[in-house]
């Protein structure tokens, strides 16, 4: 295994969290707030944004794939990493762009490991081996009860449709994740208003573009 | 890691090496003559012998899925071998039957790892993490330079497709895993007559089954 890899290049950002959070909302502002500074800006999400991604999403997303292994499911999604550093993050960081995904590794580790309460270490192992070990300058955790989450979309899929518990150790699973490397994490409350997140996480962001 | 797992129910028998060795010609043939003996036998195959593992098979085989990350599709073969052994694999053996699998981890690990040229021994983590390391008793690896065995069949997949080179770093591959551990290999040069090999195979079957 690497030691993490922080590109040199671009700059690499990732937000996280439940579904019903406002991850894609915050993400498209960051974007727009970016463009109009002048950079250019990749607005990505896993799993699914690779041809054989949009596979893999159908498979572990789709109510008719049924029961899984757990491992199978979290080698799905990491499949989905490997293919998506390698054709989409890497080649757009090594052009110089700002890239934001919505969800990456610690997706994985919450949900597969936290959730499904796989041994996160060695699913950590194998995620860190699929994408070269290649980390995000600044991760957003926004974070919600799963409570309130669930109440923000109606369709479910095989994740979201999983038991009130399941989302509890997700929640928690991000948490702990961003508490053991605060550098590198934004946490914030998903039930502040759209705007003062919105500003809360530029304020983030705008030390890392000084000198990219 | 747990350390290696050799299931205490049934026997597990695995057949290894390149296409047109005579794989299948060999497992059914070694079925057979344990159907005589009064076993019950699963005779099952990698890639592809689950719900989730056919459609995984036609990612990683059909020419239309174009260039994939090596470690892209190194995940996908290795999902589909968590899913095998969770759920044909352990059942068969927990019920005392004798499993015999056309391709297994080695397969992986000479294809995606010596073929592909990734790290072997980081690719044999994920893939013994997947399988939570269970073993088979007996991997038959039916050698064969890859000259003669290209030429036994027409239809090219994604991976048949590959250079000569290629065929050559997996045939060594598989020899390299046999060569380490001898008590749980058995190469059989593939060229031989069909039965003298049989033979062979059955010599080295009729021990293990003694206290099973």
């Amino acid at each position: 295994m690497n030691p993490p890899a922080y590109s040199e290049h671009g700059l690499f950002v990732c937000f996280e969290g439940g579904d019903g959070a406002g991850k894609s909302t915050q993400s498209r502002l960051l974007r727009d707030w970016l463009v109009d500074r002048g950079r250019t800006v990749l607005l990505t999400f896993e799993p699914g944004d690779t041809e054989v991604g949009k596979e893999l999403r159908r498979i572990v997303l789709d109510p008719a794939t049924g029961h899984l292994s757990d491992r199978t499911e979290a080698l799905l999604y990491i499949a989905d990493k490997a293919e998506h550093v390698d054709h989409v993050v890497l080649p757009a960081l090594a052009r110089g762009e700002v890239v934001i995904t919505d969800r990456y590794v610690d997706s994985t580790l919450a949900y597969q490991g936290a959730g499904r309460t796989l041994e996160v270490s060695e699913v950590e192992g194998v995620a860190r081996w699929a994408t070269a070990d290649l980390r995000p300058h600044l991760t957003v955790v926004l974070d919600l009860a799963p409570e309130a989450g669930l109440g923000r979309f109606d369709g479910r899929d095989r994740i979201e449709g999983q038991s009130l518990e399941f989302h509890q150790r997700v929640r928690q699973g991000f948490l702990d994740l961003a508490a053991a490397d605060p550098d590198h994490y934004a946490v914030l409350d998903a039930r502040e208003p759209i705007e003062e997140i919105a500003a809360a996480i530029r304020a983030r962001i705008e030390p890392l573009l000084e000198d990219r």
